[in-house]
């Protein structure tokens, strides 16, 4: 049992914690919490820490998950886990989960491509957020610039609840590059825009399509808005002049599923 | 100028920013930044407290504004306002602005009422973002129950970005009888349920309506969800068994104002 906070293997994943590079050089990154734990993929859990408390609770589901990742888990003392958890109540198990890698074709699916297109968004909540619904909402990927949080770090991974695991994402280097690479590939690509005329829900998403989400506090840069086949806007009652990114993403990717699922057009006809 | 952080208005400020009750026992709370100081109504504008580099670059808005709000901006020295300010990277003015104090009738508005009812949001940011969206959406007023977190904390207040000011809410001790004066105005109640067989998008909110919305963990107390006249469901794509709280809310949010835009039905029919 680790009793100590200065073990380097403690050391080494507070380092994971708190640096991307870190993170990558060791191409890992950490998830906490029992609901995670349970979805982690067998093949990619590596590494599995437990504190002594919730070893005793535990003890048969964290050997269930060991035995069939084929690793053993290490105990930790409870007070040396809480200096290693990134969280305030920890619940005392931690694991390393091997980083994912997908391709820029791997976004589009194996139906309707249905791309989330993330331009410099800073909040890694946002970015954890935008994960998880995009999952519920069935969006096939999500593309990121390289300029967004880190969808490893912890607070990323804490709210997609679990996401992370199953919603194919990729960052690309140039994304004026990877939006061309959609449109080349049939997409219709849509950037909520102050300048949009049409809204949102008089579009009709049941092709093909990617939405532009821009960053928290100036939105999409030209350069990528630019790249749209359409701008749309999101009808806005009251004085509010912009929604949360995360909170625009969603009604976006919900209105996308609900046309999907009804199998018609938002608008039947409007009076001209 | 003030210039030391054992100022006993400086001491004052950080005590409402920590506690609910100090904030209560004033009846102010904090708002920071020069996006938020512009659209305080002033006369809920008590106090200014500007950083001496924020009043160099700002000193005629910040005289316009302390003189429409017949009050004098109070100056700080740059260390001591890094010392004041709750955010990381201040931007140098913070002022205390009067709570308010709607009635539970104020929130179903001059038109068709549209409420949201928050039962024991725990997350400050999620309370505002749905604050934020709520006014978006063209919702009429947000109840919560009194174990909700509290809407003048520093943090919900920044996601709000300005709707505290605008967006009608009330606290109410008690959640059941609250919902029960809404039906007694002819408000029909819809609970976002697992139990729910009806899509969300396949109700009709055109006339008046309220959400209840539950526990980020928990979701809604039983008590609470037998309130509702409906339940609905969001279908959800993937393994995602719920949306965060914020997130569900909005979903409903929007669907509701869409259908009020179109002025009709989500589904024009169904084959039966």
């Amino acid at each position: 049992m680790i009793t100590s906070t200065a073990n380097a293997k403690i050391k080494r994943i507070i380092q994971m914690q708190k640096k991307r590079k870190a993170r990558d050089e060791e191409g890992l990154f950490q998830v906490e919490g029992i609901r995670m734990f349970r979805e982690i993929p067998p093949r990619d859990l590596q590494e599995i820490y437990v504190s002594r408390s919730f070893w005793e609770k535990e003890e048969s589901l964290v050997r269930e998950m060991a035995d069939r990742a084929c690793i053993r888990p290490e105990l930790v003392s409870d007070s040396v886990f809480e200096h290693l958890s990134a969280t305030r109540t920890p619940q005392g198990i931690l694991c390393l989960v091997r980083q994912k890698h997908y391709r820029p074709e791997d976004l589009t699916g194996e139906g309707t491509p249905f791309v989330m297109v993330l331009d410099r968004l800073q909040d890694p909540g946002n970015v954890g957020t935008i994960l998880r619904t995009a999952e519920g909402a069935g969006v096939t990927g999500v593309m990121l610039d390289a300029e967004c949080a880190d969808i490893y770090n912890p607070k990323t991974i804490r709210s997609t609840m679990g996401s992370i695991f199953r919603m194919p994402f990729c960052y690309v280097e140039d994304l004026e590059e990877g939006i061309r690479k959609l449109k080349e590939r049939g997409v219709c690509v849509y950037a909520a825009h102050l300048e949009g005329k049409q809204s949102y829900d008089e579009a009709d998403y049941r092709g093909p399509c990617a939405f532009l989400i821009g960053n928290e506090g100036n939105g999409l840069r030209p350069q990528i808005a630019r790249m749209a086949d359409a701008y749309i806007r999101i009808p806005m009652a009251g004085q509010v002049e912009s929604l949360n990114a995360a909170i625009a993403a969603t009604v976006l990717m919900f209105e996308t599923g609900r046309q999907r699922r009804q199998g018609e057009k938002a608008v039947c006809s409007r009076p001209v």
